[in-house]
């Protein structure tokens, strides 16, 4: 039986607390950020990747790569303070809304993963947030939405600094990236900022693979569980393992999968599984 | 009045909870690991910095530059798993003794202030270490001798790489500085681990100047103190503020001094307001 104090839980969680497709909703802010950006960049018109966003091309979009999306998020994301940017996330996810379920992002969290958080916390556990995703991007909703804390909150972050603006301290956002939490990210990310190895760890794609690997090699009892997004009907349906389709936004390749079943990680069937996806339903 | 989940207290580690002269503990026990390693290093004798501490020339140690402490620091940190390195720094521990005052460095700790972390605790706060030390140096020994948990000890790192070991994934520290918990870094450090702006923060040097600047300019009452070695007779005696001895190991120049007094930061002096220093005592 663990100690008290060392009850972790870890969650990735795009695609393992919310929604991510078709994009990952800290893409649609970005992508949200450059149309409004645009009006004082007269040159992103004629210049990639900000033309394609402008124009709306969402083939061009779906391509984009790692350098390009590092570009949009440097101009997006940087150059402000984290107090003016956690504004300015809270408020776009105020108005923002699922291009499919014409919803809230914050509306699209899965039931099931809430009522687990809820368990393992009744429990003694301490649960926190393991993402690829932006650290302070997540703090803004984190609280209110899983009742998890900034400082249970681990995901990538861009380097701040210090500075002195009007006499007045503040951390500016710096457009360079400073750690990624994502593949060997999440096993270094948790040690960096917790310590502790889990008891429990929840992913749903390849970036958590060395998470759940870590978890796994604990002494005792060690719970490891991966999302499969198999319900097309009541959600999305991507792998590719399991035959569904390939995708960029959260992969669960048949690597996986196999690897899932020799390590006896529990996979989740969406579709089977689960009786109620969203909380609205 | 805070909120409970707010209410959070940092504090500096070297000088300000235990002894820091007449060097960093951290910097004892690198220094201890060149002796042991040196064995099987046969060239450390003839090359600096190595053969100044092999040579046990302490005008020499006392003027290492930055560059030779990092050079030291990839020589002893680095190269192991941090389970291994943890393990060496906890057996470093037990045996090694100040050199002055011939007790263990976990002995050395300050009496009020373990009053004042329980005291906040009583009262609904969460204590962090934010030390410039090496986080997981310090996370070897804050729950026993302070009652703080790993993942309230905010430290500086080197990077870490998850690797597989004889099939098992380990983290090895490689050579290589990561982030620096110092000055600026405690204020950005702040940010990145806990992401809530302090209620309560101690030092007692020029770095711990942004953590009680960032402190302050929150909103409603803040806490800053400053620690004051000013007690030659029952600990050391340095400043230079208050025209004690200049020293590079935890400086607390007059500037420091001026700004405290301008800001209203309590300086706190060991000799005048600390009726008993040591739990020893």
């Amino acid at each position: 039986m663990s100690r008290p104090e060392d009850r972790i839980a870890t969650f990735d969680q795009d695609g393992t607390l919310w929604v991510e497709h078709p994009l990952y909703a800290q893409a649609m802010f970005a992508l949200d950020r450059v149309r409004v950006l645009a009006l004082s960049h007269p040159g992103w018109k004629d210049s990639l990747p900000f033309s394609a966003i402008l124009a709306e091309d969402q083939a061009a979009i779906a391509k984009f790569s790692e350098h390009d999306w590092t570009e949009i998020v440097a101009a997006t994301h940087a150059g402000m303070s984290t107090e003016e940017f956690l504004d300015i996330a809270a408020k776009w996810l105020v108005t923002a809304r699922h291009p499919v379920f014409k919803r809230a992002y914050t509306d699209l969290i899965y039931q099931p993963m809430l009522e687990v958080m809820e368990y393992l916390r009744a429990n003694g556990f301490r649960t926190y947030i393991v993402s690829a995703g932006g650290q302070e991007f997540v703090r803004t909703y984190a609280q209110r939405v899983y009742g998890i804390p900034p400082e249970q909150v681990v995901g990538s972050s861009i380097v701040t600094d210090y500075e002195i603006e009007n006499g007045k301290p503040e951390l500016m956002r710096l457009p360079r990236l400073f750690f990624i939490v994502d593949g060997k990210g999440k096993a270094t990310g948790i040690n960096l900022f917790i310590g502790k190895r889990p008891y429990a760890a929840f992913g749903n794609a390849v970036g958590d693979r060395e998470m759940l690997e870590w978890t796994g090699v604990g002494d005792g009892a060690r719970l490891k569980m991966l999302v499969h997004h198999d319900d097309g009907r009541r959600e999305f349906a991507y792998g590719p393992a399991g035959g569904l389709p390939d995708t960029k936004v959260g992969a669960f390749p048949d690597s996986l999968m196999s690897e899932a079943k020799a390590k006896r990680w529990t996979v989740i069937s969406m579709k089977e599984d689960w009786k109620r996806i969203f909380t609205f339903e």
